[in-house]
């Protein structure tokens, strides 16, 4: 036992938030005293012996942390870092949809103060802004985007293949880098979206060599939404090493960049984006970074017996 | 929102706790004032946007509750009744982890004390007697069981047949009940229970009208325990109306007690059962009822912000 409790105290304050069906475990660790190994991790996120999750966010000072202490030096604003750990124990650069509750856990905890234009966050992504919204949701600057495929990907609309178990024939796709890979793949119809089976990975030529999430998409047109055009999308993810989930940020962000590069040029900038787990807003700005926005949800707070969960 | 939230107030305190994986959100409601509603309670075991748990407990003085007063005029000792809801919000008679971590609750908050040979409890199955062993595990008197079967199928080892995905031909079963239907299959070894694909529901002939609950069961043999023989099992279960589970109490005690038939006169009454979510020792009582004993946990309690759960 001496491995995974090496310096976890006997309790820890614990709060689990999610956003849009993407759950997390949020510590906070203000003097920076949890050393989260990797068995701890596993045991916080089960789902039946543990509090569960998707990940672990450790909720840390940047000046208590050497990679914190770097994007301190770039952006004095960053003062917490989202120090994430994906479900398995490995550490993870950044996720779109854990940045917003992290924002939301600073805001409740009143560690910051969102009122006034944002906060910096310090990830191993780098440093991220993040702004809460009138309506109560949070958006995310997720930074640059990219088609690895380039102009020519973009022109052609597709530079992969996909296919899919329970769907007929191979689909073409475009592969996007949100900083990290995903190929978007087109359905007809909200039948094909229903009918994929996602319990094992679709097959994805030419293979990635460090692998990619797949996002199945159906575009459902345009409209118009405080005088600007607004696209909208319905997609369902599988997420590399995971399998399908309810929700993934930067997976959000890929299917309506694909699809905004598919309807060409008069294409909107702004994407409605409904995923198994709820709707999220997708943004793509002028300096080429893209926004993810949604709701951030704190539901509950509490009190971990670390003897108890670690059996 | 009036639905849900009627006499719901704005903040809960929970405490989540497991018994072999098989987990549960708890409640205690000492003034019977929680309205559990149907959508509050799979608000509350929803894994990604809830607590997350495989049912909801209510602890309430059966006093409180016209179910309770019945059993309490029955064995006054009865003084708390477990509450059970599924977590599509269904009621459920007994629980068997739930019924011990319904007493490990009490005693943890001091509503009980199970220092001196055990305590009552009121459920909708009857009350049900728990005590706690030397070893921390609780031991529940699930009460009478039977073989639905009879004297023919106990002596033929078979009344049912079963045919599982993933394993060549139909497999003779035998039927048990513990106050909820079980069908019992013996498998030829390990590789067998390995390969076996429950992510469907086994078909049973002749096909029971209110359906059953499956355990693959493969027998490993018996060794001397303190002197008495004990028999040993590992199991899979798929749980009637869930799919398969890490655990079912009910569930271990059918296998248990299916195995014992099929061993003869001389089987073993004590059993350890290998679940996928840990251990359970099951034993056949001279008097007719079979007990349950295992481990339970609770591993955290908390506050749940009731607008937050509810969206």
């Amino acid at each position: 036992m001496s491995g995974p409790q090496a310096r976890v105290p006997a309790t820890i304050q614990f709060t689990k938030g999610h956003g849009t069906q993407n759950d997390f475990v949020l510590i906070a660790d203000e003097d920076a005293e949890l050393d989260l190994t990797p068995a701890f991790v596993r045991a916080l996120t089960n789902r039946r012996a543990g509090i569960g999750g998707d990940g672990v966010i450790r909720v840390v000072p940047s000046a208590a942390v050497e990679e914190g202490r770097a994007l301190l030096a770039e952006d004095p604003d960053a003062t917490w870092f989202m120090d994430y750990r994906n479900a398995d124990g490995s550490f993870a650069e950044m996720c779109g949809n854990g940045v917003r509750v992290f924002a939301a856990f600073l805001e409740r905890f009143g560690l910051a103060d969102l009122s006034a234009g944002g906060i910096a966050v310090g990830t191993r992504a780098g440093v991220r802004r993040v702004r809460r919204e009138p309506n109560g949701w949070y958006a995310a600057d997720l930074g640059v985007w990219s088609l690895p495929g380039g102009a020519g990907a973009a022109s052609e609309g597709a530079d992969a293949e996909v296919t899919v178990t329970g769907l007929p024939v191979a689909r073409a796709a475009l592969r996007v880098d949100i900083g990290n890979p995903h190929t978007v793949v087109a359905l007809a119809d909200e039948a094909e979206l229903v009918a994929a089976d996602l319990r094992t990975a679709p097959a994805v030529l030419p293979a990635p060599p460090s692998g990619t999430n797949v996002e199945l998409v159906v575009p459902l047109g345009e409209r118009e939404v405080e005088g600007r055009p607004m696209g909208r999308l319905r997609m369902r993810v599988f997420e590399r090493g995971v399998g399908e989930t309810r929700s993934c940020g930067t997976g959000a962000c890929a299917a309506a960049l694909a699809v905004r590069a598919w309807a060409g040029a008069l294409a909107p900038e702004v994407w409605s984006v409904d995923v198994p787990g709820g709707q999220l807003r997708v943004s793509a700005r002028p300096d080429g970074h893209v926004e993810l926005a949604g709701p951030a949800v704190l539901l509950a707070s509490g009190v971990v017996d670390v003897a108890a969960l670690l059996g």
